[in-house]
């Protein structure tokens, strides 16, 4: 269906949670006044609804398609590569020495949300090539970046992660790719790249020039595990010194995978040497892969979360729709015997409601951590470390929220929603991978629970949860919400073991992200007082379901996050799997 | 995968939850001894396991096709279907004076139960035919019972439900198809009907000799709404008074769905009376069709919400022998850096235990309600009305658990879970229709907290949940939810409007169920003490987890339960919708 792009709910977002007005008062982000914001989110709207939009269905239904080393796409997708490169819109956040426009994280942001909620599969294109332009800006040589970054910036060339091998998914370290010092020829100082991996999203495509593989992979004697992995830059085709493009490099997709969805992108089983000429050239120092990881992991996390927020939106927009024109039976109670619209039943629009709640406080984390990167980039205190701890938050919670966004716009379709041409059951099937990608979710809880809440002695997290409580004293949910995941933290810290913390870990992520959430909806509530517009009238009544009854049903997961490992252990591994 | 029935948990569902020996006491129900009982869950086990599991990724993959008004299936479903046949299962519970063995529904359910768990889409062959069974024998006339109900007992013949149209999908009142009576020649007494019906599951199929298709119609000059509907039986092939098969009847399949899942179960669009040739024979009175459904309803109901168990079951075998399979990562915080099997992973675990947790609370519930449904058929006081007011908290909430057990097979997974060769999508897939069809998720709890609260002046819902608190006072959590679903039932009738209570449904809903599972699990868990087998060490950790995890996390639902409809009045569709 159409992609309406929420430019409203958006730039409320930006200005309330992400705080775009004190960004732009830095010199750095001094462009990002008022109006250039107000045209990069009208701008990507339009483009995604125009441009990307209409090619989520054919995405679907056809795919991407694997032939003879090369994958293709439906008709169209290398049309609206183009425009999207032509128009500027990956180089919103690039860096400026490399033709980016150096714009807030933040924009950045709202440029993908548009982007992946009109077609999901898609962006995993430009958001793969993010990844590769922050490896590349933060730890590539200068002679690297002149070489990539600005075809990357642009888009003119994607780029790839390749980390995952059949034995090696959530164990980066497990991997057995090698990577052997070349020292005579005209690649001499380069290595030889020997690698199968798997799951590589957009590791081959044809809509753009090049494609630029990051590699992680093991020079000799390298230390076992992840502290012994390097990272290495693989382009499809080499690049000369004058910037033009050489020879294919020896790389293949030798398969994609058949998937519950997303089909549009190409998740590729790649063969890096296969005729023992695959050349790469290391990035960073040797050993320093798992750190170069960190740096795109981030942004990276944000980013998935964002897809759960794009999944929600569109699932959202189709269910109002068809909510708005489906008639069927009367409503409860009332003397008209007319059929209504079914937004008029009740639990049609406590549905309604739900998706819209969970959807909007998604988008207000989402913004919020964009927020808290923007201002880590610049140095505020406090804020590298609040982005750090809200990433694992976000991309889970938000991950979450986008399945069961999806699914209850299945369930409003009722019967006509579980055939596939009505296209509820495509969001339902693409939002599925995002839980699982980039860190699964059980990943990311580990992350809250061991190295984020132990920042700065638990601080982090309890300046955090002191904050939401100060701002909300009458919000007596929330406060206590607050107080109890802050309660939470202080109990896995000082008493809860490791395997305490780690059994707890999802319900109490589930609680913090409701929290900030909430605090963000509220804040966003208040900013809309007195305000034009649809948005003052629907945003204080959607932060009100979410404190009154989102906030409570976080609250019942308190007893999950306090149960510690005991019961877990009653079962031995036989007995679990009797 | 390979399907290995849980036949232990059924046994000790059917014993504790269903109350099998207490049926048994009974004259009509004298048959279902213990050897008996155990013979029909081992061996429907067996043959689910050897027969029907093996054609459910082909049935997936292949799928039903529909050509030249014929639908055929994957090799294998005939020969699978005609041994299903001719061992007799389709007639554990039909009735004696056509073949049937009269057993109890409760046996029904776990021949159900099996064969979904091995193939839920197949399943729906013989479901439905239950429904036709049932409605023949209640309302048909002896002739016609004399003409269909043997080789439906049998499953020769196989039945299906005709009541959606396009306009009419929940408010099945609002159907148009027509039936004329005839007043001369050979079909003289009989009804021309004309109609187009859309989703009929196994509306067209090639592995029964006949099928048997119930049709709701109006007859001229019919009252507006549900009460000028009247049911007609409308053979595929007419049937001869002997019993022989002639011409074939004017209906065909239109088209058959494309399907999110159970691509095995076509699901037809049917057209009657194309030719003006299509004969009916008028079921029970005329306008009498809405009986003549509700008769069907509560087993049918019962059955869907048996497909949350079935899809809950197989993702659960599927996740559990991953989770045992697959080494990734050394296990946090151990000395050993070896790599472990992930089901020593605390949050692998407790995904694991949840999905058991919900499986075996949804069979508790299942069971536990078939009990009272085999009670009410014996006239036991309060057991129909008890089998009413559970039978929409059944269905709702096991097919929800459904989905959320098929969810978590595939996060356990990982990435290759959204790799359809891994079979834990197809779960996902199939899973999300039972909330939808027999009536939504939704119209089940509208059907809780109007018809189901109000009966008996709400004594039915306090006498259960005083029932809970007498048997589980040393359980302060289940106790306090048991006690709470009754005040909030109280709220409901005697302060909530209609839309408060219709607002607050489906979480009131949630919570009922979970303090019924929670219930019954306990007393299974209390039931297993010093038995061997590893149900008795699983059980009580099982229902510990629910009644200490889960439980809190239905109470979490109360705030939304007893919210009221006040603010989804506060938005318009027009502001809901923008």
């Amino acid at each position: 269906m159409d992609y309406v792009a929420p430019s409203a709910e958006q730039i409320l977002a930006l200005h309330v949670s992400a705080g775009i007005e004190e960004l732009a008062a830095h010199q750095r982000f001094a462009a990002a006044d008022a109006e250039l914001v107000g045209a990069i989110v009208e701008g990507i709207g339009a483009f995604a609804a125009g441009e990307w939009a209409p090619l989520n269905r054919v995405g679907d239904t056809e795919g991407a398609v694997a032939r003879g080393g090369e994958v293709s796409l439906p008709a169209g997708f290398r049309e609206a590569y183009a425009a999207y490169v032509e128009q500027g819109w990956n180089a919103i956040a690039g860096p400026t020495a490399f033709g980016g426009q150096g714009l807030p994280f933040a924009l950045a942001c709202c440029v993908l949300e548009n982007l992946g909620a009109a077609n999901m599969a898609f962006t995993l294109l430009p958001m793969l090539t993010v990844g590769a332009i922050e490896a590349l800006d933060h730890h590539g040589s200068d002679a690297q970046k002149a070489l990539y970054l600005e075809k990357l910036v642009s888009g003119a060339w994607s780029g790839t992660m390749n980390l995952t091998e059949p034995q090696a998914g959530s164990d980066v370290g497990a991997l057995r790719a090698t990577a052997t010092p070349i020292t005579e020829g005209p690649h001499a100082g380069k290595h030889r790249i020997k690698a199968t991996k798997i799951f590589i999203t957009w590791g081959e495509h044809d809509l753009a020039e090049n494609i630029i593989h990051l590699v992680l992979a093991r020079t000799p004697g390298a230390p076992a595990g992840s502290r012994g992995v390097s990272l290495f830059v693989v382009p499809k085709y080499h690049v000369e010194a004058d910037g033009s493009l050489g020879a294919r490099n020896d790389v293949r997709v030798v398969s994609i995978e058949h998937k519950l969805g997303i089909h549009a992108s190409p998740t590729c089983v790649m063969s890096f040497g296969d005729d023992d000429d695959c050349i790469g050239e290391l990035v960073g120092p040797e050993h320093g892969g798992l750190r170069a990881m960190f740096t795109m992991m981030n942004s990276a996390r944000i980013n998935i979360g964002s897809q759960g927020v794009q999944i929600a939106q569109a699932a959202l927009q189709q269910a109002m729709a068809y909510a708005r024109d489906r008639v069927q039976s009367v409503r409860a109670g009332a003397a008209d015997r007319t059929p209504v619209a079914i937004i008029e039943h009740p639990d049609v629009r406590r549905m309604l409601l739900r998706m819209r709640g969970l959807t909007e406080g998604a988008r207000a984390l989402l913004y919020y951590t964009a927020g808290q990167v923007d201002r880590g980039s610049l140095g505020q205190a406090g804020a590298a470390a609040r982005a750090d701890l809200l990433v694992p938050i976000l991309k889970a919670w938000a991950t979450d929220i986008g399945c069961e966004v999806a699914s209850l716009g299945i369930q409003i379709h009722g019967g006509i929603g579980y055939v596939e041409e009505t296209g509820a059951a495509q969001y339902y099937r693409d939002a599925r991978i995002a839980p699982i990608y980039e860190g699964t979710n059980g990943i990311q809880a580990a992350d809250l629970v061991t190295r984020k809440l132990a920042m700065e002695g638990g601080a982090v997290l309890a300046a955090l949860m002191a904050q939401i409580g100060a701002d909300c004293a009458e919000e007596a949910n929330l406060a206590a919400l607050a107080s109890e995941c802050a309660a939470i933290g202080v109990w896995m810290r000082t008493e809860g073991s490791l395997d305490d913390r780690l059994a707890g870990s999802v319900p109490f992520l589930t609680m913090c992200a409701v929290a900030v959430a909430g605090w963000q909806l509220l804040l966003q509530s208040r900013a809309v007082r007195g305000a034009q517009g649809s948005i003052a009238q629907t945003k204080p009544i959607v932060a009100r379901w979410f404190l009154d009854h989102l906030v409570p049903e976080a609250m019942g997961h308190a007893a999950a996050a306090r149960g510690g490992y005991a019961l877990l252990a009653g079962l031995n591994a036989e007995l679990l799997a009797s």
